[in-house]
C-alpha cells in the first residue's frame, strides 16, 4: 500500500529527505554473481549532479554513493543491495519564509493536506533530490541488463528534445552531441538557442519547461505483462512518477491521434531471415509487449515552480500572502530529468526482464 | 509478477478471451455493506456496448453482467466480488487468414514472440473485449466512491476531445451533449464534422485516431502515494494500459513544456475560508497528490489497426504476404475508449481512497 | 491489501461462497504451452469430494470443474486461467437457527465483528467449501512442476498421521495404503482403530481433531526467498490458512526443541559424487531454502466445531442461548484436509520455482 | 518476488549482513504525526542484545539505532522511516575453516546452491544478526499500535516456555519474572533448572532447543484478511521466518488434534453487556480473524547448529571433512528469539490494523 517502492522482480525502495542526514535505497531481487562496485554507479550520479553549469542549481553535492550491503568480493550476492549517499550541502538557513507558506506549483499544500505535517526544509521528501537514488538504482539495473542480455547489446540513452517552445531538428540529431552541451541536447545548433533562452528566463526570474526523449535499443521482443502491467503502462507510470512530469507518450504518442490506420500501423517484411518492421510508429511496443524495435518514450516536464517573480499564495493559517522562492533552483528542471528518465527506463526493463524470465524461462 | 490485476487496496483481476465462453473479473477489497446489484453496473456496460451506431463494430453482444459472489441480500459482504459476462457473438468463422499472419499494428507478433502460442480468434486475450470488465469493475468503484465520499460528491465524466486532426472547441463544451451524439463528444458542431470524417474513413477502408479526456470532480485533497505510486503515475499507468493508447497527460500536459514558471504554477487565494486555486494548469495534482481541484487526464488513442486496405506483413513461417483485416471493427476505437477511461479513473480513485484511509485514517 | 490471493509469480485468487451459485478461481502467471485440460484437475477434486464415506459430510456435490479461459487448443497460453465449479447442493433449508446465533468455534462472530454483515448460509465465504478451489489450483500447480522439473521428478503426497490421540506407526507406513482407506491413512491397522473411534464420536454427536503430513520429493535445492519469504515461512502460511488448522511444523518441528545440537543438525557426506545428508531432521529446509531432501510439513486440524451436542452461545442481539449444529458436517475435518494440504504444498512450490527462475535463471 | 520485505500496509524491508559495515531497514506506510525517537526503539534492541549473560554469544555490539529519515521535529511524517545500526564487532578473524565447508544445520549449503556465492563471514545475510532490525521495526510497530488503539490498550509480551525437554509450570507463571532471569522465563523455579541444563550443554560443546510463547492482549475483534492472509496465517509466516524456527502454533495448537469438539470450541456468554468467551482454546483467532481474546502464539526453536562437537560434513569442492564451529554462539538461540517473536507479533498486528482500516474504516 505505501508507495516508496518500484518494480516487482527487481524492486527498489527509496528513503530520505532533501535536508536529512542521507538518502538511500534498497534494491531487492538483484541476480547474484554480477560484478558491481561504486565505480559502476558513480558516473551516472555525476551526470545528474547539480552545479555543473550555470543552468542547474548551485547546490554543491558530491553525491558520492556507497554500497553497504549485497556485494561480496566484488560481486552481487543476490541479497538486498543497500546504497547510501550522505547529504552534504544542508545549508543551515532560515526557512522562515516558506515554512508556513504554500509555494504555488509545489507539493507543499498537498503534503500538508495529506499528512498534516511536512518537512519544509527544501521540500523534504517531495524534493527532486530523491531522484538521485533513482539514478543510482538505474545504474545497477543497467548492469543487470548488460549481464543478462550481453554487455554490448542494450543501449539506453536520453536527450532533451524541446525546451520552452523550441524543439530539436531531428535531421541534426547526434547522440555524441548529447554529452557536449549543458542540456543533454542532441542538436548543437538548438543547444545554442536554448542557452540564450534560458539565460533570459533566469534573468527574468522565470523558468522553462521541456520535453525529454529516452530510447532503449537492443531489446528482445516480448517484454511486458498484459493486460495491466504492459511495458508501456509501466513506463508511463515510471516517467510520470518523476518530479514535475505532466505527460508521457510512446512512439508517435499524441501525434498518432491525427494519423489514419494506414499511416500508423508499421508493416512487416523479412530481412536476412528476421522479421523487420518497415517503420516504428509504435515506438517499440505492440499490445503492451516490446517488438524488438527501438523503445521510444517521451515525457513533458513543467517549468520549475520555484521562481523569483513574486506569486500570490496563502499560508497554513489561512492568510493570503505573497511568496518569492529564493534559493538554488534549476531554471529548467527538464535538463537534469534526462539521466533520471534513462534510469527509470533501465529500472522498468530490468524488472520486466526478470518477470518475463520467471514465467517464460 | 503476472500482470492481470490492478490496484492494491481495491484490487481487480480480469480473465477471459475475445472468443472464449465468457469474460470475468474478481474484485477484492470492496468495503462491506455497500448496496450493490447488477443494475448499478449494467448501464455503464451499455454505454460501452458495440453495435449502437454505425461508428462502432457490429458485433452483437448484450454484455449482460452477473454478480456471482460477494453480495448478500443486496449488499457487499467485504469478500471477493466475482462478475461474469457470457460471450454471445462468437461468430463461427474461418480464421484461416489471420491464423498465421501477423496483423500490422496488432499484438499478434509480440504475443507470439512472448508466449510461443496465441489464441488467434479475435485477438484472444489482447482483444479490446477485455475492457468490458474494466467498465464493470469501474462501476463498482463508482459505488465505493459514492458510498465513502457522499452520493452526490464525486463526478467522473469522459468525452472525446479530438478525432483525427479535429479538436472540440472548448467554448462550446457541453457535458449534456456527450450522451447525445455517437462519439461522446461535448461539442455538437464538431460531432457533425467527425461524423462526416469517419464516414469517409470507413468508405476508404481506413480508420482514425482520437484523444479522450476524463475529469473527476469533487475529490478530497491528498490522494496519492509518493514517490512511486503518485496519483498521476497510477493514472498514467491505468490509461496507458487501455488498448491502443499511446500517450497520457495531466492538466496542461505536453503543453506545459512551452509555458514559463509564472504561467504554469497555479496561484492560491482564500475563498469563503477555503483555499482556492486561481487556475488549474496542474490538472488537480501537485507532488503526486490530489489538490482537490478537478482531476483532468487526457489520453491519445491510435487509429484502429484492423483496416480493409491491404497491408504488407509476414506470417509465422517467415513468409512475406499481404493482409486485409475484414470483420467487424470500430473505425475509431477512441470512441468506445471513453467509458473505459472513465472506469480506469474510478478504479484508480477507489484504490487510492482506501490506501489513503489505511495509512491516514 | 485484501487477502483472497496467494502466491506472487504463480498467483491464484479465489471467490465464491458455500451457498452461492458457484465458486471459482483465477490463476495468473501460468507458464505457456503446458498441456492442460479438466482431466488433469478433476481427479484431485474427486479425492476431496464429500459424500464418499460415512466419515465425511453427506453434502452431494459432483464438483465438476470447468476451465473457462487461459487454455487454447489443449495448452496453456500464459494468460489467466479461470476455473469454475457450479454449486449444486444448495439445499434450500431453514437457516433460522444459525442465522442470528454465533456458533462456538466458528467464524460467525468474527466475520460479524469485522464486516458487520455475513452470509450465514453454510458459513458463506468462511466455509471449507472454498478449499475445493485450492485443490483445483493445486492440480494446475502440479502440472507446472511436472512440466518444469520433469514429469516423473516431483511427488507431492499427503497422509493423515494422527486422529484424536491415535498416531500412525511409522514402521507400518505404506503410501499405497493411503488411497485404500477412508482416512488417507498410511497405516492400515491404525485406520481400523480410527474407524471405531470416529464412529463412536459421531454417535456421541462429537468430533475429532487430526494431524496431516505432506511430503514433497524430488525438489531441487535452493528454493525459497530469504529472509521473509523463506520456503518454510510460506509453507507455514499456506497450511495455517486452511480452515481449522491450528499448528504447522517442518521436519522435527516442535520435537526439535527437546533435541540437542548434535542430534538435530543433519551431517553431510558424499554419495555417488553428490552431497548427501545423513538424516533429515530439518525436513528439507535450511535457512529457509530447500535442501533437496524430502520436504516434510505437518499441520494440526482442530475437531469440527459443528457438533450435535448443545453448546452455550449468544446471538447477535446480545441474548444468551444454546445451539445445536445440525446439518451435514464432517466429524473429522482433518481427513479432507489431506488433499487440501497437498494442493497448498504444490502451490507454494510452483510459486517459488517461478520466483527462483526469475532472479536466478 | 524478492523476499526481504514483510507486510503490506505497514511494510518493512531489511538489508545488511552479519559482518558488513551496517544493517538497516526501511519502514514504509507509517502513519504520520506519531511521536517517535530512538529512545522508543533502543530499549527493545537492548533486550535482544547479545553479551548480557553467559547464556548468549559474547559478541559485543552496542546495537545503537539511528533514525535517518521519516521523522521531523519528533514526529513521523508518513514518509519512509530508515533505521540504521552500524556493525561494530566485525572481529577480523580467519574464516579459513568455514569458508569452504558447509556447516551442518546451517544455511551454508543452501545459499551456495541457490546463489552460487555466499558471504561466509558470520553467515552473511543468513545470520540471526538480521533479527536486530526486526526488533527495531517491531518497536516502531508498537508505537503505531499504541497510537491507534490507545496508549495503555495493547500489550505484547513473550516468554520462554520450554528449554530442551523442560517446560514451565503455568501455575507459577509470572510476567514480572520474565525480565528478572537470563532466559525470559516466567517461572523462576524453572529458570534455575534451565541454568543448570544450559551450563551443562555449554560444557559439553552442545546446545539446546526451546519453545517461545508470545501473547498480545487488548486487540479489537476482526483483524485478519481471509482467506489467505488470515491473521493466524500471517503470524505463522512471521514466526517461521525467524532463524531456527521449526514450528508454529496458535492457542491449543497441536494439542487441539487430541481434543474432541466439545472440549475445543470456546462457548460464549454475555458479561457486562459484552460478548465473552468461556475459554480460549482458539488462542484468539477464529476463521482467521481476531476474536478480541488474548492472541496466543508459540514457536519451536531448534538447538543452535554451531557447536563445538566435531561433525561430519563436506566442502564446496566435494571433499568429505569434519567441522568444529568455534566462535561466539548462543548455546540456546531460543532465548534471544523472545524479543524477536514479540517484534514479529507487533509487526503483523500493525500491518493488519492498517489493512483493516483501509477496507473497513
Amino acid at each position: 500500500m505505501p508507495g516508496n517502492s518500484f518494480g516487482q522482480a527487481f524492486r527498489f525502495t527509496t528513503w530520505g529527505e532533501s535536508h536529512g542526514p542521507a538518502i538511500g535505497c534498497v534494491i531487492d531481487g538483484v541476480p547474484p554473481r554480477i560484478p558491481l562496485s561504486e565505480a559502476d554507479i558513480q558516473p551516472f550520479l555525476d551526470r545528474r549532479r547539480p552545479g555543473q553549469s550555470r543552468y542547474t542549481t548551485q547546490r554543491q553535492e558530491s553525491d558520492e554513493v556507497r554500497i553497504v550491503s549485497g556485494v561480496f568480493e566484488g560481486e552481487t550476492t543476490g541479497t538486498p543491495l543497500a546504497l547510501v549517499i550522505e547529504n552534504q550541502d544542508q545549508r543551515s538557513k532560515d526557512y522562515g519564509d516558506i515554512k508556513d507558506k504554500f509555494r504555488p506549483g509545489h507539493a507543499d499544500y498537498t503534503y500538508w493536506q495529506k499528512y498534516g505535517i511536512r518537512d519544509y526544509r527544501g521540500g523534504g521528501r517531495s524534493s527532486a533530490r530523491e531522484t538521485a537514488m533513482r539514478v543510482a538504482a538505474g545504474a545497477v539495473a543497467r548492469r543487470v541488463l548488460a549481464h543478462l542480455l550481453g554487455e554490448e547489446q542494450v543501449a539506453i540513452r536520453g536527450a532533451l528534445v524541446q525546451m520552452g517552445a523550441d524543439s530539436v531538428d531531428r535531421l541534426r540529431w547526434d547522440w555524441a552531441e548529447v554529452d557536449r552541451n549543458a542540456f543533454f541536447g542532441p542538436d548543437a545548433a538548438m543547444a545554442e538557442i536554448w542557452a540564450a533562452r534560458l539565460d533570459e528566463a533566469r534573468k527574468n526570474g522565470s523558468s522553462l519547461g521541456a520535453v525529454v526523449e529516452v530510447v532503449a535499443q537492443g531489446l528482445p521482443a516480448g517484454l511486458g505483462e498484459p493486460v495491466y502491467d504492459k511495458l508501456d503502462a509501466d513506463l508511463a507510470k515510471a516517467m510520470m512518477s518523476i518530479n514535475a512530469v505532466k505527460g508521457v507518450e510512446i512512439g508517435e504518442g499524441f501525434a498518432a491521434a491525427a494519423l489514419n490506420g494506414e499511416e500508423n500501423a508499421d508493416e512487416l517484411r523479412m530481412e536476412d531471415d528476421e522479421v523487420a518492421f518497415l517503420s516504428n510508429k509504435a515506438g517499440g511496443v505492440l499490445g503492451g509487449l516490446s517488438t524488438g524495435q527501438d523503445l521510444v518514450v517521451r515525457f513533458a516536464v513543467k517549468p520549475t515552480s520555484s521562481i523569483l517573480s513574486p506569486r500570490r499564495t496563502v499560508d497554513r493559517f489561512g492568510q493570503e500572502t505573497e511568496i518569492v522562492t529564493k534559493g538554488r533552483h534549476d531554471p529548467c528542471v527538464g535538463i537534469r530529468a534526462v539521466p533520471v528518465g534513462e534510469a527509470m527506463m533501465a529500472l522498468v526493463l530490468a524488472d520486466h526482464l526478470l518477470r518475463h524470465r520467471g514465467q517464460i524461462g
